[in-house]
């Protein structure tokens, strides 16, 4: 087996910088095993170099094993195991701005480290007591389904019309039938976007957009293209333009707060997606995870659009734990069909005991007033937060309605991935805006957690980040 | 957009059976949207029809809109909305041998109908207390972690080192950071295969296997190929032949009591599949879901490989609980790297909870006692199903010595088919053989679950079945 990326390079020759493409294509399976290579002159053309480099290129990677010549017929991939690479479809992103680096370096990292730019709120913000009442009901439960058995094809029906309730409180009009849960958030994302596109089929976010949406693209080699997303929502007419040059076969937003610039979307531009979307025959991916932060819901385009084209997904992460992932999908009946076959060929069925947890706690009396304090924390957590990054220098885009999330730009023009670099050296994670920039241009900014920023020592080293960075 | 099912066909002329072809190569996303259509001379040749019937079916089909010509550059699959359809992937197949056909009928079906072919044992066989108590315990845990929050990248450590110590028993030496859980052995199994192949790649897979594997390669739109499955294993010179013939990436198969047929693998038969992969330069994902219900564990493949070419997929959901997905992937570090990658962009994290009641349940005096029992209480049903099987005529392949399944063959040719239909009517739910079977070579077989066979009328209903169908 070749290990693609300890090859000697004959680099700095056009040579060596030929060589390096096509390892490259065929590390991140562009090449899979057993392609054709472009022709020599193609190539040649594609690359702006001469035949014969090309010629020179291919023949040591056929000495090295990596591809075949076939008599009269070219050159291919050799058919050997070369994994897919996620890494290897980034090669140039520095890690500080990668959006896999991000969530592992979040997950993985010690207590010592404070992280206020990571997503999950503080274990105080959560309704554990509901929690652990759920889990000590269903240990006492006489019906043993939660604790023992597999979940039915869509999942569990109580759970689904609770679901059903809540959409319908934010004008999403869908019966419990056409609610199928997933393990998370994430998962619902990964089935829809597995049951819509094809590798190298475009996809538009906006830009900045959840990181992890540049990750999950990346996984499914979509094409991504993007739209700028501001303090009034995305950007209409930019919209228009890049609908109409760029053709995306899916639209991938969120609603309510939009995560990482805490604005929301207004009826006018709703209407205006929505009727982009229907010119073009594009289906909209609305991600829905963030609806119980909102005291008074915003239009969702799944409301507007009745499911006929858009696909809402939707969880509890947030408002009821992150241990025990839940999702759910809600779209039109015969999408709801190919992705029941679509998660039970994947995972085969989904968790009964985290649904039923859902379940409970979503069902008991508190929450109502878990969420309703939880909004009234947030909103003093953003005022708080907001004046000390003020004090530091930073300027916020917007002062957010609602949800954890503050977008906020670096004085004097800094990179914040730099700034960030400086704060980990003392145990600060910070999140640099152009791990959530598809295009990489919010290089200024950064996200933060007004619920994970209590800690003052986060912004007496954010200010001397900022000074060395300076 | 255009609903492709329920254009009117013009059915029993050659022109309706063109079309009938095109739109289920659209509706199975082999011919992606905008996917050039084959040349008219190409696909005349291919279909063995006049040129004149080809292009008549693309002109109507381009009516109709579910194709574009561009002029002097052929036909195109117009660019609209037409999602993955794993039915339309194998439009052939009659519901009762259908892999997902049979998974959502095992997952939906109520209460009152019987259901001996299907994979999860009965609540009295789990260990139900143990799973009991860890819900309490994890509830009163002072630290929230199991209640609250995200998983770590590779998932719980505690958990992680049982399982390499569970697997050192079966002769797997695997450290802990080489075992990346994930949130089902299907879950594990497909980001392995999302990990390691292609859409068109070619999968081996034994011939009768466990029949989500063939849902699961589906979704993968892999290429199946088989390789005979009998009494003493896989066929070894088969699957030289097969092997050297159709070069598959992977070799998809089972460790301990194999699903469906409960033969096991001998180590000659190990040293020779180990052999061939070598040479071919195969991988083996291995499914080791069973391990448990091994008194003495039987050669595991990524025991003899040392885990440099064998993927080793396991879970609990047999002997701890089907209600909490617990599962896991054990690879060579950097594979195990590259997996860690795909299951943050897909899935973010994995289940804390599940995590954590699978580690108290493992961790528990009572869970040895209880796999043991369990293997008693299994040796006993198998015994007892055996005898009930021969009685109504069947004749098993094998007795196997662990495990619930029985593999046995009906009667006088009988198609099992059919059986399952005369069954179903009374409502006992059989599993036919072709379900479990690439090549639908094993229509004369039924899998039984001996441990869901205790309830007397399941035998008379399959005795009544039988008699129908003679």
């Amino acid at each position: 087996m070749h290990d693609l990326v300890s090859q000697p390079i004959a680099s700095g020759t056009r040579v060596g910088a030929v060589m390096a493409d096509i390892r490259g294509r065929i590390a991140s399976r562009r090449l899979a095993p057993g392609a054709r290579l472009p022709s020599v002159r193609e190539f040649a053309q594609a690359l702006g170099v001469s035949k014969s480099t090309v010629v020179d290129a291919y023949e040591r990677l056929v000495a090295e094993g990596a591809i075949a010549s076939r008599r009269g017929s070219g050159f291919y991939v050799e058919g050997t195991t070369r994994p897919l690479s996620l890494q290897s479809l980034r090669p140039d992103l520095d890690r500080a701005i990668d959006p896999l680096w991000m969530t592992r370096q979040n997950l993985s990292c010690g207590p010592d480290v404070l992280k206020p730019g990571w997503g999950l709120l503080p274990d105080s913000y959560m309704p554990d007591e509901a929690v652990q009442r759920a889990l000590r009901d269903i240990a006492r439960d006489p019906d043993p389904a939660g604790r023992l058995r597999y979940a039915s094809p869509l999942g569990l029906a109580p759970l689904r019309e609770q679901i059903a309730l809540h959409l319908g409180a934010r004008g999403v009009a869908a019966e419990p039938d056409r609610v199928m849960l997933a393990d998370s958030v994430s998962h619902g994302l990964d089935l829809v976007l597995r049951y819509l596109i094809e590798p190298g089929e475009t996809v538009l976010v906006d830009d900045p957009c959840y990181f992890n949406f540049l990750a999950l693209l990346l996984s499914h080699r979509a094409r991504v293209v993007s739209v700028p997303f501001g303090a009034d929502g995305v950007d209409v007419e930019a919209l228009a333009r890049v609908i109409a040059a760029e053709r995306p076969r899916i639209y991938l937003t969120t609603a309510g707060p939009q995560n990482p610039t805490g604005a929301t979307l207004s009826a006018a531009t709703a209407h205006r997606v929505l009727t982009l979307a229907e010119r073009h025959d594009m289906i909209v991916v609305e991600d829905d995870c963030f609806a119980d932060f909102e005291p008074e819901p915003s239009p969702r385009l799944a409301a507007a659009d009745g499911l006929r084209r858009v696909v809402l997904v939707g969880g509890f992460s947030k408002t009821v734990s992150g241990a025990m992932r839940n999702g759910f999908v809600v779209a039109r009946p015969d999408w709801i069909e190919g992705l029941i076959d679509l998660k039970l060929s994947t995972c085969h069925s989904g968790s009964n005991l985290s649904a039923q947890v859902a379940h409970r706690v979503l069902s008991s009396g508190t929450y109502k007033r878990h969420v309703e304090a939880l909004r009234g924390k947030l909103a003093r957590d953003r005022a708080l937060t907001l004046a000390r990054l003020r004090a530091c220098g930073l300027a916020p885009m917007l002062e957010p309605r609602s949800g954890p999330y503050l977008w906020a730009e670096l004085p004097g023009g800094l990179d914040a991935a730099a700034v960030a670099r400086f704060a980990l050296e003392e145990d600060v994670l910070l999140a640099p805006g152009d791990v959530f920039s598809a295009s990489r241009s919010s290089t200024g900014f950064l996200r933060f957690n007004a619920a994970a920023c209590a800690e003052p020592r986060i912004f007496e080293v954010l200010a001397r980040a900022i000074e060395r960075a300076g």
